[in-house]
């Protein structure tokens, strides 16, 4: 695909590997994370998978994945323990070897003192072949990216730092602007209208989503599309429906933050 | 499967319905309830996966996840609005028909005042075939179980009325007891010998989470397993590497909300 096309959609997916998140033990933090990074330099999140720390698991949602989107981010299993098993499973995957790399190496024995760069900590050199590093300024132990595949650390800070790193690197598409107009009037009742002004918008999304505010029912409208300018115009039908209906008394556009409030 | 079995595993996997969370609109607060709910019950969460608002999407899912697992819960996209198609796409994936249930209807009459049952509204009283339904105490319109999938809601506190209701009526297998040491050293210096305890334990599921406390560094060993002889066993022979390593002086028992702190 054509860097220099930026209206063409770039699709990714995220894999979370962790039974510990499966247990409940840990709360991901990441994958709200991710998406709305991702929405924010224009790459399309699609799909996410949460699978268990098992190869045969990895190794099928990391195939799946990466074949249908143009990107994919797994997150977690790149520590030092026995059940820390991504970059093996990601390799197996990729039909590549894998082995200590020796600029891993280089960069984590800077990072520990004598003595103190035990095997256990050496299983995180372990790079798959013609894999290209991101650098992890938190902690050392890089990620790395693999064709389309980004390999990151569960623990949300390196995970972040690994992200900032790479996603210069990455090609993006038109970017999704999105509007919100806050209705006081329960989702029931401005859904219907709601979904004639989508008919007529193919190219905006048209979501609906209701809040509880102490004792108040509202509900957030939101309007997401690519193209500002029609955008626009589906804002302004939706005015005109909010008119006829007599909700417009109850309505007001609202930014990201207040309607997240 | 048989109820009179409680050392069976029985497994479940998540279905997250939404363009919201995957835009990073709306953060998911219903994957974490519901692992932590279902590790408290006997039922053993194995996968979990996002899709967006696309019936082709959210069929292929269904249909992977309920051939694969015991249950499977599906939150999200059962409201009034256009963009709610998860009913008719459980239907699709069941290969039932799909209409408007009286037993839906009587209940949401009770709730709306005359000319509140709206026609959006309505359609949240479209349920399929054969379906039970479940209770929603917070808003009246219920989710439904077929077969061995769970559609509830995505608003978290109804989610949570949703699963009180439906809970008592799953099977269960044997709970997942687990304990935790928590060792004030490096996660790259306490994995290798968790290593080769968990070698001795084939079934105690070993996992180690690093924490960082102010300017502290420290690993969580957390062991878990269905049968409490096995997991003393475990702890003990656990106990007996931190002494040889050195490290039982910097390591304690802790209990799961210590260590979540």
């Amino acid at each position: 695909m054509d860097k220099d096309k930026p209206d063409e959609e770039v699709t990714a997916a995220i894999l979370v590997i962790g039974d510990e998140i499966l247990s409940g033990r840990t709360k991901d933090k990441n994958i709200g994370y991710i998406a709305d990074y991702l929405t924010t330099i224009g790459i399309n999140l699609r799909e996410v998978r949460i699978v268990a720390d098992i190869e045969d698991e990895i190794v099928a949602a990391v195939n799946a994945m990466r074949e249908r989107y143009d990107y994919l981010f797994t997150t977690g299993g790149i520590g030092p323990t026995h059940d820390d098993i991504t970059a093996d499973s990601i390799a197996k995957a990729m039909g590549v070897s894998i082995d200590v790399d020796p600029r891993a190496v280089a960069i984590m024995e800077k990072r520990y003192g004598p003595g103190e760069f035990t095997p256990a900590r050496k299983r995180m050199a372990r790079i798959p072949e013609g894999a290209d590093l991101i650098k992890n300024a938190v902690s050392g132990a890089p990620g790395f990216m693999i064709g389309n595949v980004i390999v990151m650390a569960g623990v949300p800070r390196i995970m972040q730092v690994m992200l900032d790193d790479v996603a210069p690197k990455l090609r993006t598409g038109a970017k999704m602007i999105s509007r919100t107009i806050r209705v006081e009037r329960p989702e029931g009742v401005v859904a219907g209208g709601l979904g004639r002004v989508q008919e007529q918008f193919e190219d905006v999304s048209m979501g609906s989503y209701p809040f509880f505010r102490k004792d108040k029912l509202g509900t957030h409208l939101v309007l997401r599309a690519t193209d500002e300018a029609r955008l626009d115009e589906a804002i302004k039908v939706l005015w005109e429906m909010l008119r006829e209906e007599g909700f417009a008394d109850h309505a007001r556009e609202v930014d990201a933050d207040e309607a997240a409030s």
